[in-house]
């Protein structure tokens, strides 16, 4: 299936500066024979989108011209490249929003997520997917079930963190986990590490309703960091002995301290939240006693089949997370819920095309 | 061969408390069936010995009642218990001297020094051995080469750090190493990493002699830290690479937050010096960008017969370690040197029993 | 709570010589310190136990004298000795057969396993369980929770394989598994891969009756081996592609052989299967060009807290795999109920004391 | 540095069909913007290209059109893309002879030698190196240091398949290492584990002259197949222990056997030899008894850097293997020197420019 008249502009919702976006028009580049064209159907607002909208600016990176942003996707795919064969007009697919050089040492090792030369969505010099149509390199797109959604589809992105961060850590039956932090990536730690083959799920927070969503996704026990000791509280739950595996998932720079002091005895840890400030401080008298390992991340490789199966079974929890639903051209609306509203939001999503729910 | 008079005293030199030693004469314990009679041959003194030495205390550990210090020994076997089969008397030992419970979940899934019942020589509770003769279980000594000096396989302890350290990290040949701090532990870790198929091998410190014997040793670059930017150096030895492997051996709180930084994506660390301070400064943007692993270490586990046969290789390397030489009597000079001679001596050998070499 | 009049002496039921069974009064030996004293409930009978009844050997092991036989069991405590601190008399315990010496390099390094000292439950040189009570080491009993019953309590033996081989294999989601064999080991490595998150499970037998009892216990598809091709109906239901874990349960020499050509490149397959002849052909070539690995397993170390913990998540379907019931006067029955009935029973139980259930 | 005149054609040496091989020129293809245009300096013949000669096949491929053989190789660059940057005119280096598709699974996880789709020289479909000139992708070449021969360059090829064996199989110091066969393969294992750290390396085969080149290559420990059994010498070596690591580089059946049975409790095995026939028995009940693991590999990945730094630390080494010159008009004599001088004759290596020695 070719659809006739394929579309060879896109609208597309920029952010111009800092704090503001408008609707502009993008011009498509013409297809590859490798690649796809994709009608994108949903999109998920990720912390970092929202840092570029308040400050213009992540890290070093620092928008100095209209970038479109968003990178948590799905979409129909429209026509493909001559050189496609695994997909056709008409395939639902999520989308991967990093494209590696292929060529380097880590694209060749399988670690292709640490290429220097990867081309990432909304990271300033590479639009995002806040737009309505997209060409893109077919090995990047995966097919999605029938009857999984595109706002579920678009989790796989996320939620591909806390698969990647289970399999750096080799996650594993038999032990109690700790996850820091109950935003959209912690809570999809939840169901990541469920699994793989953990029962005992230990999650912390500030806001009231993200630890009840915790809870809704399996957590067995949760904290809160404003009433209660995190290190004590999970040593209590573990009879004294800690965890085998701890996620830090806030950000915050007195959680990503604590986290640590969470594990047990050649217990590991992930650190996969962005982190608020550079520096926290690691104990490392902790270290040279308790043996612990901690594993750094950066996003994900080789993941998205996985997290799309596991979402697919478990549509109705993913279901959850899924809180608040935009157009394209209430782009600024959408981010504007995503910052403030984070006692009763969770993944707020937008639909560059038709809208498809409204709650 | 069994001694005919077997000694049931032992002339022991005791830290009464902070600042001042006491020759003692401690009564030996009955030997069980699985013990064996040790005559102390040579003990090396550690910066953990020094430590309880000026301030009576180490992290929580305080020195309540008369402690005996020195836990890197070697010596000869003078009688051996009716089970024991492995050894006879006049075999020549290195003695490991930790002795975990065997029952707990660390013993038994093989990592015995996590063990939390674990009896370590020197650590308040249990005497060291600056003493010239000790009853030990069997299954914590070892046989050491006829051709291997006493001093040197006391060395077999400190060792034993670089070597389970090297274990820890899974190193393996074609890639950089960057050891922090050139103190014994750092030195001897050069050792282990060449071991290990390393031949890249830059070291930090601020000793002049200790980069210069860091270079005899096997270093290919060393960095002077009072003079040079110890990330900016690496990257360049690295063409802006950074390191597959690090190892902080100093304990320096600046040089524990810049070890991270040298390593390469997907690189691994290991903290092995004992902290100057409990906490430092960990870049959480790097753990997120570099997708670095950190390892911490406590001790080791099964590495005697692999410490040993490496120092066997590498006997005139190891020499170069041991600087300085004092009777039991003289353990109050001998700790005097080790604290206030770093920029001369190395590692500093007490011989409980005859002394063996002055130089 | 300790029992006012302990039992010195045990009703067994010992293996005389192939093929007979007689019950004879057996003196308990004296507690230990470390021991405790067990009343068996319910006992297990094994593979092996069948071949030593059928064959009165079992490899290089000949019952040479009266031998109890019985290695899967549990029981409740009657007496705890004086180093005993983590159980008291009433306690509920599953009870693993092999006590390994806890001093030799495979014991020290966490496989015991592995320990060429081991003592192992119906082995010529121990006896087993099926007697009514044991002196037993405390370290080698482990807590049931109250609502789990005897008979599966005693499955934790059996079970153990498959989670030491789904460790040994590092079993994550993502993988389709192919399990060669329906037994009890085959059946229950169905729970224990389900537990490490894999949902695709393929499982062959030649009994319709386990065929069934494997899709009651999650297998999504089945290969009856009387009828089809077990390699090329894998490679159907995989898409070409092959499974990416693989477990040999059956013993059967051809199967032996098909079940490594199941694998997808780089698949891992483990041999938990009691062999029937020494040697199978392994195909090279397949080796050679689809980089599998093959793991070899005995027994298992470390399994039991979790291997109760995952059949306490599963004893309804744990319950399925218990199907005939007998006292120990019965042995003969039992053993000949196991060696002939294949084709309608699983795993038979001996209760050395109340017979606790009929059906 | 450009040429002036660069080749378009190019002087090969054609395997007409079994036995008989024709000098025809063949013309170059078009270079891509990624490609290199390489001067082929040295080509080492392997088994397998002698397989195809005598053969005509070699497993499923048969040669049914004339192919180029020849897949060990090295050169000079005489032209580049004008996207490399990595490479220019006048460069030597050493030429990996597989190129994966990129894309599919196995590429994108690392294991780029298992893509379906590889196209790897000298087997049907695709013209291996006995050719003046080849036009190549960037990312398969190599740079070799300027004091490493072409002939030791081209041995980076076979010696890639010692090193992928010491990578997969993880080889750690501390181990005794058996390697079954001294041909190339076998020889050239001898030095990846040395560069791995191991010491203890026992090597056997039938021709003594084999035996003694392994000798000087390192082998502490020789068996003679025709006079001693291997399993017996190798645990007469390691005081009945076995093997912590084996390789199977003979490919001869009862070898295959085995070698298995020379390894330690946990002990790690690869097969590496070209199989003389599809299957080898395989001791399921000694599997099943010391917890073997065994390996299967095909080629290699991402090992050249490595291998060719090894190579470089060992050059006069590596220079023992080669024993046999020849120019690209000789091929034919050379491989007939391949076939039968196995007991005088390694390496033989053709010039398909300039000879650059004889001897």
């Amino acid at each position: 299936m070719m659809m006739d008249n394929l579309p060879t502009t896109s609208k597309s919702s920029y952010l111009e500066k800092a704090g503001e976006f408008k609707m502009k028009t993008k011009t498509l580049p013409k297809m590859k024979p490798t690649d796809v064209l994709v009608k994108v159907m949903a999109v998920g607002i990720c912390g970092s989108d929202v840092h570029f909208y308040e400050h213009g600016k992540l890290g070093n990176w620092n928008v100095t011209e209209p970038l479109i942003l968003g990178h948590e996707s799905s979409g129909q795919i429209l026509a493909v490249g001559s050189d496609v064969t695994d997909f056709k007009a008409g395939d639902r697919v999520a989308i991967e929003p990093g494209v590696p050089c292929g060529h380097c040492e880590y694209c060749r090792k399988g670690y292709y997520n640490l290429c220097p030369q990867v081309q990432f969505m909304a990271i300033p010099g590479t639009d995002g997917d806040l737009t309505q149509y997209i060409v893109y390199p077919s090995d990047y797109v995966y097919h999605i079930p029938d009857d999984m959604s595109y706002e579920i589809a678009a989790l796989s992105e996320p939620f591909s963190v806390g698969v990647h961060a289970s399999q750096l850590l080799d996650v594993s039956p038999g032990e109690t986990v700790f996850i820091s932090g109950s935003g959209p990536v912690g809570l999809m730690t939840i169901m990541a590490v469920k699994a793989f083959g953990i029962h005992d799920i230990i999650v912390s927070d500030a806001e009231p309703f993200r630890l009840e969503t915790a809870k809704a996704l399996g957590a067995t026990h949760t904290i809160d960091v404003t009433k209660q000791d995190v290190v004590e509280e999970v040593k209590k739950y573990t009879n004294g002995e800690g965890v085998g595996y701890a996620f830090e998932a806030s950000g915050n720079n007195k959680a990503e301290t604590q986290a640590l002091m969470t594990l047990r005895r050649r217990g590991k840890i992930a650190y996969i939240g962005m982190p608020a400030v550079d520096e926290a401080p690691l104990n490392i008298s902790f270290m040279t006693t308790y043996e612990p390992q901690i594993y750094g991340l950066f996003r994900y490789a080789n993941t998205y089949p996985l997290a799309i199966d596991i979402l697919h079974d478990n549509m109705d929890l993913a279901g959850k997370l899924i809180t608040d639903f935009y157009t394209l051209e209430e782009t600024q609306d959408a981010f504007e819920r995503t910052r403030t509203a984070k006692s009763e939001s969770l993944k707020v999503v937008i639909y560059p095309n038709e809208k498809l729910r409204d709650k």
